[in-house]
């Protein structure tokens, strides 16, 4: 077989594929044998037929939700769930695995249950937000004063808020994109410091979710210094909804919650890192993450097992490619994305002197939707390689990438270097359902699903890694928090 | 306006629409002006028109989930309940509103926590169910053995069980009708007998549920004589299917559950009735009842909040017709029908005097879905009646009534007496996703769906109240248990 000498290590001459789409040399190295876009679209396509009738990514998920279970930041199952990563990505066959350091804040949920006292005495179900400082001995005690928004609380006056708990009924709207989240998390991250302001002892929240399943949802929130540091809990969408109704009707409500968490001190904890080293430029780096922790309430099988499982089976299909990449496929799971991206900041530190060679980051985070569309953060002549290393996805149902700003949150410290994005947006309809909830369990996996969107990330990062496109830089911008 | 000295009272004239319909003496008392099967559809179809308009039963749900809650057997709340629903006739209007006694048990259910200890800790989600035993100080710790059905643990050997909790993982299918529930709910009521006869230290069932949510469903459970009573729960399906899991990849499942309750004295409670009582045969008992115990997790809105709602606007609507029934329409809201049926039981004893002249009795008590169906229980030549009564039915999408042995539970003791039975079956898709569960909330009621299927048996009982057909009487039969 001429030109198989030229022939990167590991790739696997196909001699009867090859004969049959009329190339004697197929599948040698391939800039050395035909012009390379033509080849690299070429490898990329058989790539994305192998991995479509191959990609079986559920089975990560189900081994990370069952056998280690919830992995919040600095459990002693977040430890567990480094191992389980190291493994798995030794067993795939990756190159350079290794732990790298993080250090991780370790917030614990205390007991957490809440009763309505008037209009009629109740049981209401609620959870801590991630974060919350405890509820008094004994629970807070108050009446409840209800806002549609933050920005209403914004504009009412202190006499009305002080000395109650503020509840904040935004509902979420549920999209298939990021849209619903996006405008409706805020309300999560900001209630306790806007109902501080007004001299409020407590907040409450919708829960930021889809449904009206009795589940809270729980998530980040923050203080600020200067503000008092009160309790925050979310409720669940049939409690805040029963909340609203009594209040619509002009009762007084008065509950009482127990709900807070400790902060005990800070863990050291790891990102995992896995490669596939590029034949051709090693140093050129094309990032795949996902985050390995997960809240407390729930497996996340959902958040994010299935992000992990997509890395991990990207990385098994790239690993074991007839064609190897040209550059570097990094995996990444990371430690604590949900408390503070910490795994994302150390990340980008530790890295700092070669994120100018990353060409692309991507993270899966986004549940276990199919995958519809992909889009790209990066230089300001990216849309054409963007639009070639997209065409091969037609076939999954993926049209050609499109300009948008979305990414993974892990990868918000590296826009500080401006490292191109891109993302694979997921059909999130259900997902926030059962984000941040007891109810995100491996059950909520369907299989096929996950393994559309993983083929889809797959092809898409394998075809990036094969090529030596350069998608410029993304704009310079820092981590607004 | 003649003949209208011969209308009962309360019987307003609808001159406008009588002259519409060309019937200058509508709507006098019926059997005086015409022929009593035509006129008799002709009043039903007004009725029935009003009805479809006007039926509002969801603001009875609401206050009754919202305002008293969870409302168990025996608790304070069920004597809540009594004074609410005391309070809803008579602002109905109703006739012999009164308190019938009721004594019912008294079971509360204490902590419940479990854990998954082998292969790897993790938390399960159980409940107990009703009237368990608890588990010993600690918590019971041992291995589980899974077993597909309560067939398959009667034919395993003693040794595989001794000492073990015995697992019954048994899907419920998701049906229309009460089909699903009807095949799968005999394992939770009989799972603790079978584990302990073969030496079972406790029973966990896979909650008797449709999807997957994670909530647990408790529910009526049974102990026997000179069987061991031993602790009994229900697990949340995705906890059921992590078991099957590790199980069927032969791994050692074992767990700790803290789980059970107390029985408390016995208390007295009530019977709600109320009346509106026929013009021309009143000691005839057309019988309308739906019961207004809940099980503890949820607020009851649909297990019976609904059916509660759809006997209040029935007689709402029935007591504000524009012709009143000539027999006397009762509704019942039974005392505890979850916890052994005293409310049904303590009505068919007090009541046996008279059971001769119930000529009907219909229970509303499976959701809020919309009515697809009437079906009856009679004599053998009630065919004919059934299908002239049912006939007016068919605007509202529910054909000719059909023979079939399903009703109420709390009809069951007046079996014993041949009363007839009828059944309006509900769309019972969802209502297994929330049955028992904690998210049985008021959100989870459509008003609109739940106004066809008020409708319906608003209108199917007031046909029969107008009629004088007999029904003859139903194959007797025993409670059985």
């Amino acid at each position: 077989m001429s030109g198989a000498t030229h022939c990167p290590k590991g790739v696997r001459p196909l001699t009867a594929l090859a004969a049959l789409l009329g190339c004697a040399s197929f599948p040698p190295a391939l800039a050395s044998c035909t012009p390379l876009r033509a080849d690299a679209t070429t490898g990329v396509e058989l790539f994305r037929e192998s991995a479509t009738s191959k990609a079986a990514p559920a089975p990560y998920v189900q081994d990370l939700a069952d056998g280690v279970g919830p992995r919040p930041a600095g459990s002693e199952n977040g430890h567990k769930a480094v191992a389980w990563a190291l493994d798995k990505m030794k067993t795939i066959g990756l190159q350079n695995v290794r732990e790298e350091p993080v250090t991780v804040p370790h917030w614990v949920r205390g007991d957490e249950h809440a009763e309505l006292l008037l209009p009629e005495p109740q049981k209401l179900v609620i959870t801590a937000l991630g974060g919350s400082v405890e509820t008094p001995e004994g629970g807070l005690e108050a009446d409840v004063v209800e806002v549609a928004t933050l920005d209403a609380l914004g504009s009412i006056s202190e006499d009305e808020v002080r000395g109650k708990i503020v509840f904040v009924n935004t509902p979420m709207e549920r999209t298939r994109s990021d849209e619903g989240y996006s405008r409706a998390s805020p309300v999560r991250s900001g209630a306790a410091v806007a109902a501080a302001k007004k001299g409020a002892v407590g907040a409450i929240i919708r829960s930021v979710a889809t449904g009206n399943a009795r589940f809270p949802h729980t998530g980040y929130m923050h203080y600020e210094d200067n503000v008092a540091k009160i309790p925050a809990a979310a409720l669940a969408v049939p409690d805040a909804m029963m909340l609203d109704r009594f209040i619509k009707a002009k009762k007084q409500v008065r509950i009482r919650m127990t709900a807070g968490g400790k902060s005990l001190p800070e863990v050291t904890t790891a990102n995992v890192v896995g490669e596939v080293v590029g034949q051709e430029k090693p140093g050129d780096v094309v990032l795949i993450g996902a985050h390995l922790d997960s809240w407390d309430l729930g497996t996340g099988a959902l958040d994010d097992g299935a992000g992990v499982a997509m890395v991990l089976e990207t990385a098994n299909l790239i690993a074991h490619a007839a064609e190897r990449p040209r550059r570097t496929l990094r995996c990444v799971l990371f430690a604590n994305e949900e408390f503070g991206l910490s795994g994302g900041r150390a990340y980008a530190e530790s890295h700092s002197g070669e994120l100018a060679n990353h060409v692309l980051a991507m993270e899966a985070d986004f549940g276990a939707g199919g995958a519809y569309e992909v889009s790209f953060l990066a230089g300001p002549a990216a849309a054409k390689p963007m639009a070639e290393l997209s065409a091969p996805l037609s076939p999954l149902g993926v049209g050609l990438a499109v300009p948008n700003e979305r990414h993974g949150a892990d990868l918000w410290p590296m826009r500080g270097a401006g490292v191109p994005m891109a993302e694979v947006a997921q059909d999130a309809s259900t997902y926030f359902d059962y984000h941040h909830t007891a109810d995100d369990t491996y059950d909520k996996i369907d299989p096929p699903t996950l393994a559309q969107a993983t083929t889809v990330f797959a092809t898409f990062a394998y075809a990036v890694s094969r090529s030596v496109h350069d998608l410029g830089r993304a704009p310079v911008k820092k981590l607004p928090f």
